[in-house]
This record gives C-alpha cells, sequence and structure tokens, in this order.
C-alpha cells in the first residue's frame, strides 16, 4: 500500500518526466552533452537494458561518450586499483576491421563509435583482479549508455585469446594490456523489449 | 541551452520526486518491497555508488533482496549464458566466519545479511566466459543497492584461490561453481561522499 499522497506526486513526477521526454527528443537539444538530468532511474536502466546492435546514422557526441567514461571509471576495483583504460574508435576503418577479429562483432562497421575497455596489468594492486575490475567498468558504461538513450552492446574478447591478440595488433596495444570487451555504441534503431530473466532457482538460502 | 518548457517539466518532475521522497521515509512504507518507484537516476547512482561497510541495526527486507538479485540477473552475459547463482546469507553464525575466510570482509559478521555471487561452470556456454558475467551482475547488485537506499560493498573471492576453498567450504559449494564475490549489505549507517575518479590519461584516442 502507498500513501495516497506520495502516489499523486510519483504520478505528477512520472508526467513531468514524461513531458520531459518529448522535448527532449526535439533536435534543439541533439549536440548537448547528456548528464545528470536524464531521466531513467537507476533499477529501470538495470531492468530495460538490452544488447542493441543496429543503430541510426546520427553521431554520438563527444559529451556523451565522455558521460559514458566517467561511468565507467566510477566502478569499484580491487584496493581501488582502478586498473582501466579505454579506446574511442570512431575511424571507419578501423571499425570496419572489427569483424575480421570477431566475426559476431562485425556489425561495429555500421556503428558510430565503439569504445575498447582493457585492462593495464600495470596499473592492478592485486594481480589477477582486474578482470572483474573492468568488467564491473564495462557494465556501467552499458547502463549509462542505455539511460542516456544510447544502444549499446557488450562484445566479449577477453578470455579468448585470439580476440585479445587480434586487438592488440589493430590498436597498438602492449602486451601488459589486456583488451576485456568492445563496447560498441549508436542511437538505436528501434526499441528492445523488456526480456525477464528472474529465475528463482538460482537462489539458495544459507546454503548452496 | 536547454528548451524552456522542457526545463519547467523536469522542475515539476523533481519537485514531485522529492516530495515522493519525503513520503517514501515515512515508516509506514518501511517494510514495502522497494521497486521501480525508486527516484535516483542510473547516472547518478552509477556516480556516486561507495562501498558501504557500516550498517545500522535495522534489517534489509526480503523485498529488496528480491529486487537486488534480479537486478543482479539482468545483466549480459556471453551468449545470454546466464551462468550465475546466489547464496543469500542472514545467519549470524555464518557471517561471522566470513573473516576467517578473508579479514578485509570480516565486518560481514555486523551485517543484516550478503550475497554471494557465483559462476555456475556447468551453465557456461564459452567456458571461461562466466566469470566476467558474474561480474556485470555483481556491479548490477550494487547499483541497486545504492539506487534502492542501502548499502553495500563488493568484498573480493576470485581469483583468490584460498577464498574461493574457503567459502565453498563453508557453505557446501560445489567445486563446478566459483564463488566470485560477497556482496555484504546492510541500511547505511552514514551517506558518503561522491569520489571523482574521472581521469582523462586513461582515454585513448583510435590507438593506443
Amino acid at each position: 500500500m502507498q500513501h495516497p499522497t506520495r502516489r499523486t506526486f510519483l504520478y505528477l513526477g512520472s508526467l513531468a518526466t514524461a513531458l520531459g521526454l518529448v522535448f527532449r527528443a526535439t533536435p534543439a537539444h541533439a549536440a548537448d552533452a547528456i548528464t545528470d538530468s536524464t531521466w531513467m532511474s537507476a533499477l529501470t536502466a538495470v531492468q530495460t537494458r538490452r544488447s542493441v546492435r543496429l543503430y541510426t546514422d546520427q553521431p554520438v557526441n563527444e559529451g556523451s561518450i565522455k558521460t559514458l567514461l566517467a561511468a565507467g571509471m566510477a566502478a569499484p576495483s580491487a584496493g581501488n586499483e582502478q586498473p582501466w583504460e579505454f579506446v574511442v574508435i570512431r575511424n571507419p576503418g578501423t571499425l570496419a576491421q572489427v569483424g575480421g577479429i570477431n566475426k559476431y562483432a562485425a556489425f561495429a562497421k555500421k556503428a558510430p563509435v565503439a569504445i575498447l575497455t582493457c585492462v593495464n596489468t600495470e596499473r592492478e594492486k592485486f594481480p589477477g583482479n582486474g578482470i572483474v575490475d573492468v568488467a564491473a567498468c564495462t557494465q556501467n558504461i552499458l547502463l549509462a549508455a542505455h539511460a542516456t538513450g544510447l544502444g549499446a552492446v557488450w562484445t566479449g574478447i577477453y578470455p579468448e585469446q585470439d580476440r585479445i591478440e587480434g586487438f592488440r595488433r589493430l590498436l597498438g596495444i602492449p602486451e601488459t594490456v589486456i583488451p576485456l570487451a568492445l563496447v560498441v555504441i549508436g542511437h538505436p534503431r528501434s526499441t528492445s523489449k523488456r526480456e525477464d530473466r528472474f529465475d528463482a532457482t538460482r537462489i539458495h538460502d544459507e546454503k548452496w
């Protein structure tokens, strides 16, 4: 049971947010950096984020990319080691070569931008923890993309050794750095349906 | 520059949300499951989440834990393999033993609840990818906790072999399952200051 007054305010809030969304969609704002005025709640972002592989021709502005990278860098890490590094790729010639490294990511050639997330093992305080840290960082980037109206998908690199080496060669990445994922990003061509993945059988009470 | 009409609606939305927040805080709602009416934006959640290790005596209700687990299960995974499993631990006797496995997580004995996130390697379609999947899942849980007013911290297990074996013994976890993290959760005793981790030197343009 919700408090009736609170419910009224929530309705008002939803209405105002929905109307704000309509005005946001006008071209006049397209070039603005999308920051904290973003309307999507954290739980909604988590629950409605889906992999997006088809994009419009609209470019993704620098402010949006900075928002996504800042989200990635806000992730937790072992001993706060922050071992992440990023390569932002917009060059169509580079994006066209992604499919030769990972055929499941060939659609990157039609994307306006991609962010390669990497573990710099020289920044690890706790060897071997960087993979887990940068995975959390990558998830933040995906959520920030979705929350700001972009569409993105995590294309896996680590632990596939051929893909790791392929991206190292493509982008001049040193041996001490492990490319973890290529997050391909653009304005989504269509909206995705929410998928409910909740499965109570995965939950164990007190013991396995 | 924002469209003035949109700005008005955003103000209205913020006002209504803030007032909703005031009513939400009344004890009448304390036992409700916290779901999608949560007010925190995704970007705010990502940017203001911090590790919380000190909790009040207030218990964490089942609905909140379900919200957190649902957030975890909404994560992306390699080929949508969803290799995660969870152990929800409330037993004070069990939580008191955590410090013997990982001394940096000894404060778990004063927490109302913890969620162990695990990789079930038998659910992997792509061997070795489960760690990355469950790391993304764990980050979703941390964000959902923060967004719903709880405090949580990722205490690392994988890749430390002694901790992996310690938690397997403590909770009867089979050899085919890898405990990745113990997320310790409670109502935060104080609010944490945002830490700005943005570091432009981590961003590489087009090539390393």
